[in-house]
This record gives C-alpha cells, sequence and structure tokens, in this order.
C-alpha cells in the first residue's frame, strides 16, 4: 500500500509505501537529504518537520532532539517509517545558503537580466474591444517593455485557454522580447538563469535567481569529454575524423552539463525547467564543441575556428534541458586561443576601464595573459598545458580534498592538505610551492635539474636531497610515505612545470615588451583560475613564474571567467560590453613572432627575472 | 540500358532507359511539358532542341516543322525515342511568361524586399589575420548590409567547409538579417519569394524572382479544407473537437499549398527549394488554421481570436516546402472577421493615403467593406457567404472555364461563357447579371419573388418568364438547356443572392453612416476579388449591391489581397505599412449594432436606392 506524503520545500507529492523509510524514499524521489552518517541516526543532518506520515517519537529522537524541536514536530527523516499520509519539509540546505553569499568581484551588478517577469491583469475581451487574445496580452506588456513583445508558435497556441483558465491574469516570463513561459497569477515560480565556463578540464556553473540577482548554488564537475584526450589539440584530432565523433563529443557535454545543472537545482531545491537562460563563457575550442562546429582549423596554421562572435540559440537545438523555450548565451571570444573565458575575466577585472596599466593572467589548461594599458588591451595565449591542474604530473590533481596545496622546505617538509586529511596527491599550488621551494633551497638548479645531496651546497639542501631518489637518470623527490602510499615529485614532473610557466611568462614577456612597458610600469597583478586562490605569490615570482612584481601589486581574484559569465547573465549592460570587449581587444600571435622561442627558451629557467 | 540526358532548361541530368518516348520520359521526370494531344504528334507543342539522344527525324517532323526548325535541331519531343546520351532544351512555357507581364496595379513598387543577395569575396587567413570563418564572412557582408549579419547553427556548421571549397567567395542569401543560404560563386542560383493568399475556397499564389522583382508565375488551387466544410464557421467546428482536427486541417492547408508551389515551380523552371520567404494574407480563421492556432473563440461572441498582428516563423516549422532555412511572413490581420487579405487590399489601394473618401469592396466568402475617409479607415465584416463563388448556388461554380459569366435579356436571353465552350455553370458576375436582368424586365420583384407569365407585366416579360418552370412553390428560370444538360436559376439561388448583396449593401450602408457620408461624397468605389473583373458594374447597382454610384467612379482592381502580399513580399516599407495600416484601421462590429437588423432587411430587396 501506499501513501501520499508532500514534500512542501519543493512542492512535490509523492507516493511512498508504507513502511519505507523517510530518508531512503526520499533520497530515491531525487530529494536532497544531507545525511552523511548513512541513516544510521548519528549525524541529525536529516532533520525534517513533519507531520502526519507517522506515528510517534522513537528514543533516539527524544535523546537527541530538542524540547523545542519536539514540540515543532522535528523528526529525524532516518527514524520515521511511512505509516499514513502526510507533509514534510525539509530544512534548507547549508550549501546552498553558504554559496548565496557569492559576490562579484565585491561589486554591486545591477540586476538588469534578459530575462525577466511581468504580472498581467488584462480586460476580457467584449463586443466592444475586440483585440485577439495574443494583441491583447502584448498590448499589455508592451506597457512596461520596451519595444514589441513576441511569442513563439508554441506559446501562441496554448495562450487562448491559459487566459480563460486564470481569468485573463498572470505572469509572463519574458526572455528578451519574447514570452517564454506563462505561469497563473500569484504563482510565484520565479525564473533562473545559469552561468556556465565550460573548461578543457572542468565545467563550473552558477546558478542565478533572476528575481533577487543572487547566486543560490555553485558547483564544477569534471568535463566528460576528458575521456576523448586531455587537450583541446587532442579532442580537435578526435572530432576531425568524421561527423559523428563531433556530433559525440558535443552530446557528452550537453550530457555533462545537465547533469551539473539537475545536481545544482536538486541541491537549491528549484527546477531545472525554470532555468530560462544560460551564459556561457569557455575557451574557443569548447564553446565549438558545444555548438557542433568544426574545430578542424582551429588547430592547424593561421588557427581560425569559425565562430568567435557571440551567438544566442535555442537551448532545445543544443539538447540543454532547461525550459524548452529558454536561450543558450555563448559570450564572444578574441581568437582560436583566446576564449569567451578571457572576455569574462576581462569583463570581471573591468581590465577594459584602467587608466594604469594592469596586467591579469588565467591559468587553467592554457594560461592566458591580458595586459590593459592606456593605449588598450593586449591578449595572448600561452600553450601552458595542463600541469597546474594536475595533469601529466606523476601524483598530479585538481585542487580538491586530499591534494597538497602548499608546501615549505623546513629541514624537514611542511605542507597543507585541502580538507586537512591525509595526502593523496599535488595540485597546482603545490606544485609551484614545491618547484619554488626545492629551487630557493637548492636542490633544483636553475636549468631545473634535480639534485643529490653529493650535488649541493647548504646544509638544508643536503639534508631534504636525501628524500632524492636516483635511478639512473631518473629522479624523484618523495614528499611524503607511509607504510600504504608515497607521493613524489618527479624529474620530469619540474620539466612539465618548466614548460607551463616558461609559456606562460614568456607570453607576459612579450605583451609587455609589444605594450613598451616594464615590469615596474604595471601596477596591478590579477590571478584568476581554479587554482588561483591557493597559489603562493611569493614562490610564483620566487620560480618566475611571474616577473618579480611587488607582492602587493598582486591579487587573487578566483574564477574570473564564471564571475563574467554571471555579470553577462544578469546584466545586459555587461553583456554588451562583452561584445565590445572582443572586438576591440588586440590579440598577439605568439606563433608568428620571431622572438617567441628565445624568450620562451629564457624563461623556461628557474627564476629567470 | 540506360543513358544520361540532361535537360538544358531546368539543368537536370536525366537516367532514361533507351528506347524510351521522349515526351513520356520527361513528364515521368516532371518536367513540365505542354503537350494537350497527349503525345499524337498533332498539338506541335512538345518541342525541344535535342542534340544526340536520337538518331533522325521522322516523316511526321519533316512534315510539321519547318527547314528552320530542322536546321536548329527542334525536334517534337513524342516523336524521339531515346538512343544514346545527349541533351534537350525546351523552351519556356507561355503561361510563365504570359503571366510576368503581371502588374501591381500599374504602380512601380521599388525592389527592397526581405531576402536578397550579396556576392562576397573575403582575404584569405593569415597568421596576421585570425579572424574566425564567420566573423570574417559578416563583417564583409556587413559593409553593405545595415546592422549585424546572423547565422544559425546549421549556416554555422557548413561555412568553413564552403568557403574553402570556392576559396573564400561565394553568394549569400540573406532573409532578413540572416545569412539563409551560401551558394558557390558565379552559381546565380537567384533566390524566389511567393505571395499567399489563403482563402476559405480558393488558395492563390504569386512567384517572384526575388533578384529582378518579376512576377514569374500565378497561380490558383482550390483550398484542400473544402472537404471539411465550405465556410469558415464548419471548419471550426470542425476543428474545435480535438486538437488533432486542428492538425489535420493545418496539415491538408500546408500539403495544399506545397502542392500549388510545385506545380508553379515546375511550370516557372525554377526550384522550390529557392524559395527563401513566404508572405500570407488571407481571412482571419485561414491565418490561425495555417498556424495551427485556437479559432474555437472567433465563431463565439465577442469573436476574438488568438492573434491578429504580424507574425514570421520558420517555414519549416509549419512544414512548408521551400528552403529549410526560408520563413513565412503572416501580414496582421484586424479583426476575426477582417484579416490580412483586407490589410492587403488596403495597400494594394493605398486606402490609407486617401485625401478624398472612398470605398472598396472585397468580395470573397465573405465580404469586407472598407471605407476611406479624411478621419481614417473603416472597415466591416459581412456575412455574404459562398454565392459569388457559386457556393449554396443549384448550379454555381467558380469564375473558369465553362461558366456563364455574363447575361443579358433580350426576348431571348443572350451570355457569355468563360472559354467560349459550351455553358457548365454559372459564376459570381453572372449570377449578378441574370439576377439584375430578370429584375430590370420584371421576372423579379422586389422581394425578389419570380414571376410567371400571368405575374408579369411588359411583352418581353411575358416572353421570357415562359421560362419560367413551376413545381408547387418551387420556380426556377432555364438559362440553357439542349439534349443532355440544362443549367437554370432557381427561386432559392436569387434567395441566396440577395442574402449575399443585403449583407454587403448593409454593410457599405452602416459605414457610411459610422462616417457620417454620403454616396454623392465617395469619390471612388474599388471592386476586388476573383470575380471583381468579371462583374458588370450597371448592373451591380441595379441589383443594390452596391449603391447607385456613378458608374465612371467604379473601378476593378482584381484580386487586390494578392497584389498586396506581393507588395509585401517585393518591399520591406509595404510591409511596415501593413503593421500600421492594421493598427490603425476602425473595425465596426455589425453585429453589436442596434440598427443592424432593420438596414439588413432593407437592403434584402432587390434594387434598393
Amino acid at each position: 500500500m501506499r501513501v501520499r506524503i508532500r514534500e512542501l520545500s519543493l512542492g512535490r507529492d509523492l507516493n511512498l509505501r508504507v513502511g519505507a523509510n523517510l530518508r531512503t524514499a526520499l533520497i530515491e524521489a531525487g530529494i536532497p537529504l544531507d545525511s552523511p552518517c548513512g541513516g544510521q541516526g548519528t549525524c541529525l543532518k536529516c532533520k525534517a518537520q513533519v507531520s502526519g506520515v507517522s506515528g510517534r517519537f522513537t528514543d533516539l529522537e527524544r535523546e537527541k532532539l530538542s524540547a523545542e524541536e519536539l514540540r515543532d514536530g522535528w523528526r529525524l527523516a532516518c527514524q520515521v517509517i511511512v505509516e499514513a499520509p502526510g507533509e514534510a519539509r525539509l530544512p534548507e540546505i547549508e550549501v546552498s545558503r553558504a554559496k548565496a553569499s557569492f559576490s562579484l568581484l565585491g561589486e554591486e551588478i545591477p540586476l538588469q537580466p534578459n530575462v525577466y517577469l511581468r504580472h498581467f491583469e488584462l480586460s476580457e475581451p467584449t463586443i466592444s474591444d475586440q483585440r485577439a487574445d495574443w494583441n491583447r496580452t502584448a498590448d499589455y506588456l508592451e506597457m512596461s517593455v520596451p519595444g514589441p513583445v513576441r511569442a513563439d508558435l508554441s506559446t501562441l497556441r496554448e495562450v487562448s485557454d491559459r487566459l480563460r483558465e486564470w481569468n485573463f491574469q498572470g505572469e509572463a516570463v519574458l526572455v528578451g522580447d519574447t514570452v517564454a513561459a506563462l505561469d497563473p497569477p500569484d504563482s510565484a515560480r520565479g525564473a533562473l538563469g545559469v552561468a556556465l565556463d565550460i573548461g578543457t578540464t572542468t565545467l563550473a556553473a552558477g546558478l542565478v535567481d533572476l528575481d533577487t540577482g543572487k547566486v543560490i548554488a555553485l558547483d564544477a564537475e569534471l568535463n566528460p569529454q576528458i575521456v576523448f584526450g586531455a587537450d583541446v589539440i587532442s579532442r580537435i584530432l578526435y572530432a576531425q575524423d568524421s561527423p559523428e565523433k563531433r556530433k559525440k563529443l558535443q552530446k557528452e557535454l550537453v550530457k555533462g552539463l545537465n547533469q551539473l545543472l539537475l545536481r545544482m537545482c536538486r541541491i537549491a531545491r528549484r527546477q531545472r525547467g525554470r532555468i530560462f537562460e544560460a551564459t556561457v563563457v569557455g575557451n574557443t575550442t569548447m564553446l565549438h564543441s558545444l555548438l557542433g562546429l568544426d574545430t578542424c582549423h582551429i588547430a592547424l596554421a593561421p588557427y581560425v575556428g569559425v565562430l568567435n562572435r557571440a551567438l544566442s540559440v535555442p537551448a532545445k537545438e543544443l539538447g540543454f534541458q532547461i525550459h524548452p523555450r529558454g536561450k543558450v548565451h555563448i559570450l564572444p571570444a578574441i581568437a582560436s586561443f583566446v576564449g569567451a573565458d578571457t572576455v569574462a575575466v576581462i569583463l570581471a577585472t573591468r581590465l577594459y576601464q584602467t587608466r594604469v596599466s594592469r596586467l591579469a593572467i588565467d591559468i587553467g589548461t592554457n594560461g592566458e595573459v591580458m595586459l590593459a594599458t592606456r593605449d588598450g588591451i593586449l591578449t595572448t595565449s600561452t600553450a601552458a598545458g595542463p600541469a597546474f591542474e594536475g595533469g601529466r604530473i606523476k601524483f598530479g590533481m585538481r585542487a580538491t580534498k586530499g591534494a597538497i596545496s602548499s608546501f615549505q622546505a623546513t629541514p624537514s617538509v611542511d605542507y597543507t592538505v585541502i580538507g586537512s586529511t591525509v595526502a593523496r596527491g599535488i595540485c597546482g599550488s603545490g606544485l609551484i610551492d614545491l618547484v619554488a621551494e626545492l629551487f630557493r633551497v637548492g636542490i633544483l638548479d636553475r636549468t631545473g635539474r634535480m639534485l643529490l645531496p653529493s650535488e649541493t651546497g647548504s646544509s638544508l639542501a643536503i639534508e631534504l636531497a636525501r628524500r632524492v631518489r636516483a635511478r639512473g637518470e631518473e629522479r624523484e623527490f618523495v614528499v611524503f610515505r607511509d607504510e600504504e602510499t608515497e607521493i613524489t615529485l618527479t624529474q620530469q614532473d619540474v620539466r612539465e612545470l618548466q614548460l607551463a610557466k616558461g609559456a606562460i611568462r614568456a607570453g607576459i614577456e612579450l605583451l609587455m615588451k609589444e605594450a613598451n612597458i616594464n615590469t615596474s610600469d604595471i601596477q596591478e597583478v590579477l590571478l584568476s583560475g581554479v587554482f588561483g586562490n591557493y597559489i603562493n605569490r611569493e614562490r610564483a615570482v620566487v620560480l618566475g613564474l611571474i616577473p618579480p612584481f611587488p607582492v602587493e601589486r598582486i591579487h587573487f581574484i578566483g574564477n574570473g571567467a564564471m564571475d563574467g559569465a554571471l555579470r553577462a547573465l544578469i546584466n545586459m549592460e555587461e553583456r554588451r560590453c562583452a561584445d565590445e570587449v572582443s572586438a576591440q581587444v588586440h590579440h598577439i600571435e605568439l606563433s608568428g613572432r620571431a622572438d617567441f622561442e628565445e624568450t620562451f627558451v629564457r624563461c623556461l629557467k628557474l627564476g629567470v627575472e
């Protein structure tokens, strides 16, 4: 036998089996319920305010819940056995509340999105006012909207029934000039938008309540295309074999995005079908892949893609599982290796408004460098490779739980692990620290060669160099070892890091040369990227990743690309600004320059100045 | 065995069976070939200039073709047996050349359509000009187009391949701001548009070469929805039963339009896939039906439809078999019974520019009346019914071959038949003549009653009244009789005509009353509609269909609705003007007026002044 339980926080009716455990049943119904203890009754996180459903508190509940909670009908869902129809209200989940405080670089962005709601109350048709139903609706909406209001055929096909059902009142959701949905009056269903940053490795998303402009969830996921190749070039090579493979990459990517959106919406207790617009940034190859565009010319000189302009497409055409009349707005890119993510960083950093010289570096799988001077903005892309994201590093990993994220060389070694757990690997910031510290104490020389105790000088170096293990020419530094595991930094890892930091540094040098300015002219350096928040500025200078700027001029901005995508989602002026930025920024192609090779080789060295 | 024959006028390659008759094979391949004799070799219409294909002239060809024709390789396709590969060129078909002379009410409309072609010659990408392929194309096109140029995903997905295939040159076909097709350079494929007038009974179409603005074919077809009911009300009743029936009506209509377009394109030897835009006028119910919109509220007071504004929809969404990225632009309507066809007539007649009072009447299944004064335009719709199109008339038919189109009462009867053939029925203008003449000579009295010889006065009436046959109260006038057939006008036919003309006349009277003007104030009367060209003005006045205007003020304008649809197709200013007209025209709903009933009853009488 089954009974009807109304879950109030999401407003969903569930048909649950009598005798079922409420916690299990809610999770199975896809309602997110925080319960890390797995239903043991120990974490006390699965609290729900219940009426009906089940008769009486268990002894465990009487013991664990406060008198006030008991009085107000709070239960532990894991202790409730479904017996009768009733209601349950879950508390708001912590994560969504925590992330609502996300700020767009501290700046208040006015809410002026492409998606907005309008209430309507129409006069009913009479023989002296025979306006057609859509004309009547549009006439009303146009009183508070600039320009004519449009509708798709699918909306027009339902408008007459809806108006009569709701006595000619309701709510309209507009996407741009088009009514995308008609809601019953006072339904307060709201409208959501999502900002997406499609990286080669990581998909990041920010869910926004477009009624309030608040970010209600932030989340990230691995790009599922990763199984087809770690970097853009290998994906391009994969896709160029056949249109089917190109389509497959597109589908996998959209599938990943849809899953990410589903999860976020569950956590935020909102419906995916209420997302009316997605703004999308990412590198040019990923944007092409999302749109199913040919990428084969991106990889070959002179490196031209199909499209670098902004594009709005119906979500349906791409397979996005949001509102069926929702839109996907792709932000403009600058060049084949300077994508919409860079435009978004420029948006987020207000680099285009600068009166002094400012440098921004966005480090993902590629490293994009932006230099703003009074004469405009120069950008370039450097083939940093995936080292900073853990790629091609023996124990490399992303900056998640278990990653060594900072390191200090003492006679012993001193490091921190994200999540304060046992170390599982090394993330980008940890890698920078490790190499910078080993270079500082003398275990790595300027060429990056790892030295044995016999080859080093200082006593600290000799002490630490004992951790260097040599097997023929292969050397590795043991960071951590216990009975079961060990984590090492290999000579090859150091080489990978050198290639990455050499590429970025060469990009910085050549942009400064192009703009004819020196390190001392640059008033501010902005570090963007997923691992930016963990990087140690002094070490980045020691390593030579960035020129020797005074540390107080170096700032972290977190994920600037996501920040820019969010801005374009909630404010149309920002979106227009993105178009201007993409048209005005001057892109420097490094591979076309005679001085690139020499600069790059010089920048490969550790500690270059 | 099969051989390849290239048909040059359409540029098609055919794979024909050796031994096949060329005429039969061409017709089977869908290539239109005028050959009324059915291949007997007598009509001499299936001439084709042939090289290869077949060895020698037949005796019949030597006899029938001139020495010059024989020298130039002209053959009769019906005499040619396919033997070898070769070429055949068919002459242009008469009908398309004849109809190219169609003039838009004699006025020259500047060619400024929504569909236009642009040649492009792009610089090739280099390392110093890395613009993406679409950016490069759009940048070029935007030099000669106002505002930004857009493209659908499907176009973006092919642009890179096409540019490289054609050395970065080609032709773009734009529909509005969107590139709908990319053609090879110098392919001169051109672009077509079509204007459609969707009547309850008749579908009319005008095919236009949008390169030249020339109408290259005009054609008409019965509306296939007719099997679901002769008038709009019966179609509305049919459709309201279920969404499936509504969909069925939509599909049948589109199927009919597609067949009409296919036939026209075959005759004009152009490809249906090169039609990039259709402009559509028609009564409001037909436009709703085309769009699959709910019509049920149109038939019930206060008679409101879903949509009276203009609407552009992708042709694909409606099932139009034109270019897959083509558009269908529905012109705006005014009210549920004053459709886009009326807007088109106002466009065609320039009624909105008038400084004097002018009256226009569009007679189809409904009769729409438009009265323009210095104060603006008033319109109304009158339920004329299908009598003028032959509906509900015993021997009624449309104005095609075999229809009695004019009639004069002499002691005998004197009539003309369209196509100068044996009479098959009576069309609208013939019906008006018949009733007007019988009324004039006294066989019909003012109430419309048909009189027997004993009931009439004059000798002419007595002579003619012998043709009146009475069977009880049922009377009919025998117009024509031979051994096999007869054609009569029944008392019921007269009643149907009275209802039709009474409705229209009442509409005219009430609009004049509303505008506070008299018959003598009206400087011009314009008659529009398919049968307008055949109507006799004096008789229309005698009948009382129209007030007693001086005949020289009454003008025929042919199918004004088609004329307006063509204008909106070839000139965007006209299209914008249609929107203004629909918003500004003042619609008078007759059913809401206290004085309608009395006026209508008065206007039912014959000869009312």
